[in-house]
Order: structure tokens, then sequence, then C-alpha cells
């Protein structure tokens, strides 16, 4: 056994072509697996190399990739999570979402590392694997399905409640643009429309199951780390979830108000956790090993039912379809919310499109001939609800809003572009740039358009003590948060390159492990030695992979682009005439581009695909 | 307590003005040390900061630096070394080189980390700093002697016999261009001519001796690593030293014979360690700390005295006096070294630039007149070892030669210019880069010229045991030794950094420690948490400030080539036709800029000096 063989995780890749029924089983060479890890990296490789310029993100020739990585399904807190990812329908790019839950575990207990789907089914069917054996199964029966009764069913016709479901609801079936991919019921790879894709292949679900218990180089070593993580949990986050987040995030200026116009929300405190424990929460959920329980549960019965099987809302999702549209009627928001994870719907996009209508609305771009008669001003909840319905189902302004800001913006015409909060079509979530440029920057350069879980770092410049983190990655001077000079473009550099180690990995972000804590966790797993210097460049690898499918289907450093709104001051608030400064951002962007070894367009060097190994 | 304060080492800074005998104390900022680490670290900031333009490296407005490092005096193997560094009289540029021995422990024992030497004394004297306390003594007496016997009276003067010497030679007080500082007799400040500035300065010697014991802030994890280094020292180093090197060297290629132009030296066998231990090998010694005792000790009487107080040669003496003289006479080559060590002359330049005055004599370029009268002929050893003596004291052909390759050819003329193995004025050490281009790149664009210490890494690429220990850089297929593609860049870069930290920290690179591991010593040491991450960071810095001290005197990309001779073959040898491509030599530099952050002109963006924090 050389150093280059994994002594831990050994699954194959199981690739299924939906359009003849064929399918194969291949093995995963132990080089590729050291030079992508997993995951994101597996995805962006596969993506990169297998699919042609042009193709259409809704045709049977994009293809649908699930990876786990070599954390995946790890005795370790944060190892619940795999990667999706596939040509996005949202943004014409790379898509990739990692969702939390059990489906990851469960499918390498079943023997898989990878599952690549291919082509289009004639008609609805759903993938079920079982310890190593797949069959293509009719799905008729469950197509029009929510997630929730889509499971059941499966469940039920096999008899074994523990089979995890990945799958789709009506809004997937529909081809909605930001329809995602549903773990379970309150576990989604939100971002990119990845939904969209598995409708289009006419592909309800992956049901999994297996007993093979995925193995590890150093059960010790790993048994160590999850000690750690054990006593480095983030309280915060334990007790309340990322709701808790809401109202912090309005003193400070980063929620979204009223389609990122407004600085100020006075109601906020009716989304505090207080607010939220006395009235609609039952409980708290949590993903495979981990011991956070971060993901939170509500349930209700009037002013209408909220189903607890669905779980509760995050941060962004209250933030989007509550104070984002004017909202703030928790209940209502948690409807929204329940109805996302029913309909398989991205509460993210879902939330920025209905705000983003809204402001047309309130403005004269649409009207209620197009709504349908929906009075779909800011703040109100129930037109909020009815819309999210009619998204999911591509019907009355659904059908038009189904398309994602970017495209309606482009329909409705120039006024309505102003209006349209999204990055190379992917709506933004819920932090301002105005307040965080280097979140801002994070937005711009990344390949999946504009995601706070790439770029999650800025807030930690804003005191001594948080600073304190950042020393080890070489950042000793305290950096303000409207700094987006040269020191903060390589701290950012370094933080998207963890971010991006964690996604192959596949590793929770949530969980408080430090870079060189990443490279002890891939060895305990793996076996090989590892170190920083070689995560860095794996992150290069990845980055740079992303980077080339996107400009092989025409994307430039024109994409690399914030909308209009951050460089225009909010109505009020905290942060005043605070705005992204426009030449500032474009010189980071350009020293970013430096960082990556790609020339002033954004493009990556020959020497720099040729250092990395990407043909 | 922040996590900027360093629990360990905590020494002061002495500035010393020899022109008006000023003596100060400075305080060294903690941030200050975290961001340069000490070693090399501050030699480059001081002398970007502090000299200017047009300094004339042999004037009062030079300034020497003698620093340690964290490292430096820990009881830890490797850590023996300072760092002396000043603007180079042979270079021009700057100036640095590591040598071993007691004195950097002693002087921090002494209670400082840092003495910077300012000005011109007016009549020879030395300096003395016992327990704090520093005075300017007068050394008319020493001038003229040799190390020991100053060295000797300096601790007979006191009565000490542990008091620890770093001085110069009759060469440095003869303004050899690439005289030496030796610590003790037998380790050498080598490179550069920092012998000269201090000769120039009328410095003979700084003598120091203390009782403080420099403080750790875990003396547990010290002793941890100290163990580990026991058990991992190079068992060849400890048996032969590296000039057990020198067979090898000629079978591979890579010794340079005849001033680099032959490839094949048939008696190199007269030069092995068993010959070496049947005929002058009494014994090894070693530095501070150290167990690994590479250092060997040579004596003989006939036909002529070697003092064995001068220990013995390393590799890079033997092969520069040895077969790139055409010399296989080892007790001719071992009365080279201790001549060397006696007269403080760097062996490296001493024997190439004798080598380059053979083939001109043997070319016609010098004559019998020129040599005054000795048959300067490749082979003749007693020549050459008159012309160590000549040099030393700047006399006859030694007045000429005591100028460097790089002068004395442009006095000879372009045919000589050919002959003239040098970068950027500095002499070129024992390892040909027709065999290891990588090391070539290395000597290109290393800031000091031609240097291997800086860049031994290349022959790691010869097999895949050795490849092993470059996976965790992110390497995981074999390059060919002949490879100088971009992911061979990209190594040198890691080991490059790698290398610059080890001599900011200062730590011997015999030692095998790896990248994490010197920041594991790092932090058992200072108490920071650190991470490779800011130590990649820390590299660029001192690396980047080192090029910008020198493109401030005008050095340009151009000053970035390797010798004519290298795109030369060999008139025989192994390496049969193989010559560096100049095309991908100047490709590799393009990329090596690019992973700096400099320009393609290799001037440093102003976005990287930003990022780095550099005026």
């Amino acid at each position: 056994m050389t150093n280059n063989q994994s002594r831990g995780y050994n699954g194959s890749l199981l690739r299924v072509d939906l359009s003849n029924s064929e399918i194969s089983i291949e093995s995963i060479d132990e080089l590729f697996r050291r030079e992508y890890l997993g995951g994101a990296g597996f995805i962006s490789y596969f993506l990169w190399k297998e699919l042609k310029q042009g193709t259409n993100p809704l045709g049977p020739e994009n293809k649908l990739i699930f990876a786990t990585g070599p954390v995946t399904g790890m005795s370790l807190a944060g190892s619940g999570r795999n990667c999706i990812g596939a040509k996005s329908p949202l943004t014409g790019g790379i898509a990739k979402s990692e969702p939390g839950g059990y489906w990851g575990a469960e499918l390498k207990r079943a023997g898989y590392d990878v599952v690549i789907i291919e082509g289009k089914a004639e008609k609805p069917v759903y993938l079920s694997i079982q310890d190593g054996k797949a069959t293509i199964n009719d799905a008729s029966h469950l197509w029009g399905k929510n997630t929730k009764d889509a499971q059941q069913a499966i469940r039920d016709e096999f008899g074994d409640k523990l089979i995890q479901v990945a799958g789709i609801g009506p809004a997937g079936e529909n081809l909605v643009r930001y329809a995602c991919i549903m773990n379970g019921l309150f576990s989604a790879a939100g971002r990119g429309g990845l939904g969209a894709v598995m409708g289009s292949k006419n592909l309800k679900a992956i049901a999994v199951r297996g007993h093979k218990r995925p193995k590890v180089a150093s059960s010790e070593r790993v048994k160590e780390i999850r000690q750690w993580a054990l006593a480095n949990i983030p309280k915060w986050l334990a007790a309340a979830g990322s709701i808790a987040f809401t109202g912090g995030s309005e003193a400070s200026g980063n929620l979204p108000i009223r389609n990122f116009r407004d600085g100020s929300f006075p109601t906020v405190n009716l989304l505090s956790p207080e607010a939220i424990s006395k009235t609609i929460k039952i409980g708290a959920d949590t993903c495979f090993a981990c011991p956070v329980h971060c993901k939170q549960v509500f349930k209700f019965e009037e002013p209408y039912r909220v189903d607890p099987a669905y779980g509760g809302s995050e941060y962004e999702t209250a933030a989007m379809v509550g104070p984002n549209c004017g909202i703030d009627n928790l209940k209502a928001i948690a409807k929204a919310g329940e109805l996302c994870n029913a309909y398989g719907l991205d509460t993210i996009s879902t939330g920025a499109t209905i705000s983003f209508a809204m402001e047309c609305f309130e403005n004269g771009l649409l009207d209620l001939e197009d709504t349908g008669g929906i009075d779909l001003r800011f703040g109100n909840a129930e037109a909020m609800l009815k819309v999210v319905e009619l998204i999911a189902k591509h019907e009355g302004i659904g059908d038009l809003l189904a398309e994602g800001t970017a495209r309606v913006a482009k329909k409705i015409g120039k006024d309505a572009e102003d209006f349209a909060m999204n990055v190379k079509g992917q709506e933004m979530p819920a932090h301002d740039a105005r307040l965080k440029p280097g979140q801002g920057l994070g937005y711009m350069i990344n390949p999946h358009g504009a995601d706070h879980c790439c770029n999650m770092y800025d807030t930690a410049f804003v005191n001594e003590e948080q600073l304190k983190n950042w020393k080890p990655l070489g950042i000793t001077q305290p950096l303000s948060l409207e700094d987006i000079g040269p020191r903060k473009v390589s701290v950012l550099k370094v933080v998207q390159s963890k971010t991006i180690v964690q996604d192959a990995l596949v590793l929770c972000s949530y969980i408080p492990y430090s870079f060189q804590q990443l490279t002890e966790i891939t060895e305990a797993v793996t076996g090989w030695e590892t170190t920083v210097t070689e995560q860095l460049k794996i992150a290069e690898r990845i980055l740079t992979t992303m980077r080339l499918f996107n400009i092989r289907d025409g994307f430039t450093s024109n994409d690399d682009r914030l909308p209009k709104r951050f460089f225009q001051p909010k109505t009020a608030g905290p942060l005043g005439d605070r705005v992204c400064d426009p030449v500032k951002m474009e010189k980071a962007k350009s020293y970013y581009y430096v960082l990556m070894g790609w020339d002033k367009n954004g493009v990556p060097l020959p020497e720099k695909m040729e250092e990395l190994g990407i043909d």
C-alpha cells in the first residue's frame, strides 16, 4: 500500500442512464480521489469533463450528480452532508449545493460514493439503491406528490421506514428554475435549480438503504475529533438555530428588507427566538451523527396548519420570505418554509423572487391582471403564501415568477432589472454587501452566483476576539468590515478555499473546524498524510475547474458583478448612506483573479491549469 | 495577554553606530515579530526600511545585521544558526547567510535577538556583548590575524573560553567581495561578501557571552519535538557529513567539473568517505544542541599542516575547490577549506572564481604575467592553494580575483564572460542546473543570487519514495528531474517558502522538519497559534521585501537569468547533450512571478505589497 491509497472510504460510482435504463458501476481512481477529494470536487470534475458546451440544463444531456465525500457518513459532527451538482437552469453555469440529513451517509452504506444520472426517463421513475443493487422503478403514482407523501409511499413499498429519500416535489416536476432537491423533508440542496434538473429527467427520487459500515483509516483519531467537536459545538446554534440571527442582522444593517431596499424593520422582534419558542417551536432536529441540533421544528394549526415533519425555518428562509417581503408574520413565514419543503422550492430564491415581484407591483411594472388579482404588495403575507404555491405549480403569476428574477426582469424590461437582486441569475441570500463588501466580493466571484455559504466570513473582522481566529491565516491586524483591500481579498481566498474543501470532504460549515483540523480529519478518515498546503491546491483545482465550466458556456468577468442596488443607499437604518464602492469592488475582483492565477479577464492561465492538472 | 504576544523569546535589538560609538537598545514590537518572525525576515525588513537607494555596500551607510530567530538557542536540533545580512558588495543586492555554531544561542543568552551595526569605526575595533552590556573595544592588535588567533586573543582578554566570536579574517579586512563572517572557526556566513562589509566597518569581531536562558512558551512541546528530531536525524549526514555526497553527485551529472565545463571526473573516488576516513578525518563536530554532528574534522601534517580547529570540508567546498578546479588531491582540498576558514573566505565563491581563472588561463585570457608566474591550469593543486592565499591578501592575481567572477570577466572582456559562472554576480554552488532545472530556476529567482540552500529540492522527484515527502505539498504524481513546468514551479514556491521560514525562525535545513512541524515549533517556542497558511504569507512577505530591495537598486527581470554555460552541453559524462531549455526556463520564471503576485517584469504588484503590509 502506498501513501496514495486510501485506507478509508472506498465506494464506487453508480452511473444511471435514464434514457435507456442502463446502469453501470465504475471504480473511482485513488489518485483522482486525492486530487479532488469528493463532493463538490468530484462534481466540478465530472461536469467539466463530461458535459458539452451549450448543454441545455433541462435537456437529457445535462447530468445530475450526487457525490459524497470522504467524511460523509463518518461518526463525526457535520458529516451528514452530501453534494449535488449539475448545470444550472437558473444561471446556465455550474450548480452545486450541499444538503444535510441522512441520505449521504445511507448512500455510502449502500456501497456508493457517487451517483451520476444521465438522460431522461420516458415516464416518471425513481431510483432505488439498496446494498449495492440499483433499480429503476416506475414513479407514475408518485408524480405530483409533495415530498412527504412521496417519501412515505416509497418507504411503504419496501416496508422499510429507514429508507432515505432524496427527491423533488411538484416544483421540480414543473421545472421551476429554482426548485430544490430535498434530503428527507427538512434538508435541501437549495440553490441553483437542481430540482428542476431532476424533474427534467422524470426522476422523482433516489431511495437508498445500506448496511455496510464505511471504513476509516483510524477510528481512534476520528473519535478524538468527535470528542473535540462535541466540546466545541456552537452553543447559540444548538439553542435556537440560525433563525436566532435575525434580530442582530437587522440591528447591524445586514438584514434584507423589502427587496434589499430598506434599512429598518422595527417589528423584527416578532421573529425573535423567544417569540418563536413561545408560539410555534416544538423541538429541534439534527443531521446524521451531529450533536448540534440546529434544525428547528415548528408546529401549529391556526390560521393554517404547519406539519412538523417539514422542520422549521432557518435564518435565510425567515429573512427572505419575511422582512425581505416586508412581512413580520411569524406563522406566515413558517408556513412559507413548510410549503417550500413540501413543494421542493429553494426558500432563498423563492423569497427573493417574490420580493422582486412585490417591488415591481408597487412600481406598476406588474399589475393586478399580471398577478391574477393578487394584491402583491410588500407585507401581504397571504399574497406571499399564495404566490409560493403558484410558483411551485407554474401557474398564474407563478408561471412567470418560476423563471427567477433575472429572466422575469428581462421580460418586464429595464426598470425591473434594477429590482432583480441576483448574481449570475441566482438570487441573493440574506446578507447585505453594503455592510459586508468582503461577502459582496464572494457573491461576485462565486462560480454558482450569489451564495452565502461559500463566503461566510466577513463579520469575523468586527472585533479583536473574532480576529483571533484569523491570525493563523496570516491576518495579524484588524480589518474593518468596510475594508475591501488586498488583505481582505487574500483572506477571502483562504476562506473560500477552506469552504470548498469542506464541500469536497463533505463537511458542514457550522462546526468550527479549523483548516488544520480539516487536514487532520482527512488523514483520520483516508490515511493520507496531508497538509493545508495540499488542501489549498485542491481548492484551487476545484474552483478553477468550476470557472472553466462557466467560461466554456460563455461567462465572462462581466458576470462577476453585484446588482446595482448595492451601490445605492438603503432608505434608512443603521447603514445610513453606506454603499459598495464600485471602483474598490472591481479592484478587489481583479486582485482575486491575480491570487487565483487567472488573467485580467478572469480566465485561468494555461500554466495554472497545467499546474493543477486540468485538461 | 493577547494571542499576539509571544510568551517565548523576548530579546532586544542592539544598535551600534561605529562612526560615533553610539550604542542604543530598542525593543522589538510583538506584531513585527509575528509578521517577520526573525532572522532573514528581520534582515529583509531593516535593510528595506533603513537603507537608501544606491548605498555603497562597502561604505559606512551600509548596515550589517545579525539576527537570531525565535528558534535560535532553543534546545532543539537545528537551532544553532543565526542569520547575517547586509547589502552585498558582490551582487549589489541583498545578502543574507545563516552560519551555524554557537554564536546565535550565546547572543540570546546575552539578552539580544538582533544586532545592527552602522557606520564605520575610525580604527579596528571589536564589539563585546556580555550579559546585556555592549562595549566597543580596540582591535588594532587583532587586525591581520586569522580567525583562530583573533578568537583566542579575545577569549584570553576576558579569561573566558566560552566566549563565542563571530568575526572576519584577513579576507574581510582586505574587502574581498566574497569574504565571509565566521561563527567560531568552522561555521561560515559564507555567501554575499558579508565579511567585506564587516571589514569595511573596521569591525573585526563580535564577542558574546550570556547567562540568561531564553524562555519558551511550552518546554513540554519543545521536548517532544526534540525527541522526534533525535529519532529522525539524517543518518548519512551524521555518518560522513555532506562531503559524502560527492561521488553520487559525479555519477548523476550534478558535480561541477572544471568550471562546470566537463561531465566526468574518473578519480572522484579519491574523495570518497572511505578515503577521507582512512586518511584525514579524526572526528566530527556539531552546532549548538544538535545531535547530527555533520561537521567533519580533518587533521594531517604532510605535505602541509591542517589544523583540526578549523573543522573539515563540506560537499560544496570539496566540489568547488576540488573537481571544479580539476583537482582530485584530497589533502589540497582539505587545506583550501582550512585556509578559507582561517582567512574568512567563502569557499564556494573562492573555488568558483579560481576555476573561472583557470579556464581563462587555459584559453589565453590570463597569462603568466597576469598570474605572477603561477601556472594556473585546471588540476594544479599548489596553484589553487597559492591563489586562495593571494585572494585573501588582495595581492598579485588575487588582487584581481578578489572581485569575483562577474567583475573580473567584465575587466577581461566578453570571452571571459562565458566562463563566469554566477547569477546576479554571486558564484554558482556545486549543483548543475542542466541536471536539475528546478534548482536552476531557484538560482535565477533567488534574491541573493546563485545559492543552493534556498532551493535544495529538485532531487526529491527522482523516485516514488522521495516523492512521498512532497505529496502533502500537493504533488501527487511524480515529476521528472527534467520537468520545469508549472507544477514544478509551484513546488519550488512552496519549498522556497518553507526555506525562507526556516531562515527566519532560524532553523537548520538539515533536520527534516515538515512545513507543518515548523508551525508546531513556532507555537511551542512563541505560544502563538499559527498555521502553514500564515507561514506561507510570511514567506511571501520576506521574499517580496527582498525583491523590492533589489529593485530599488536597479535589479530587473534580466538579472534573473542563468549563465550561458547551462544552455550548452558538458564535454562528456552522464548528462550527455542535456542542457537547460532557454524558452522553458523563461516561461518557468514568468510563472514564478505569477505565483508570487509580481507583474510580468517581476515587480511586486502594489496590491501584493498592500496585502503583505509592506510600505
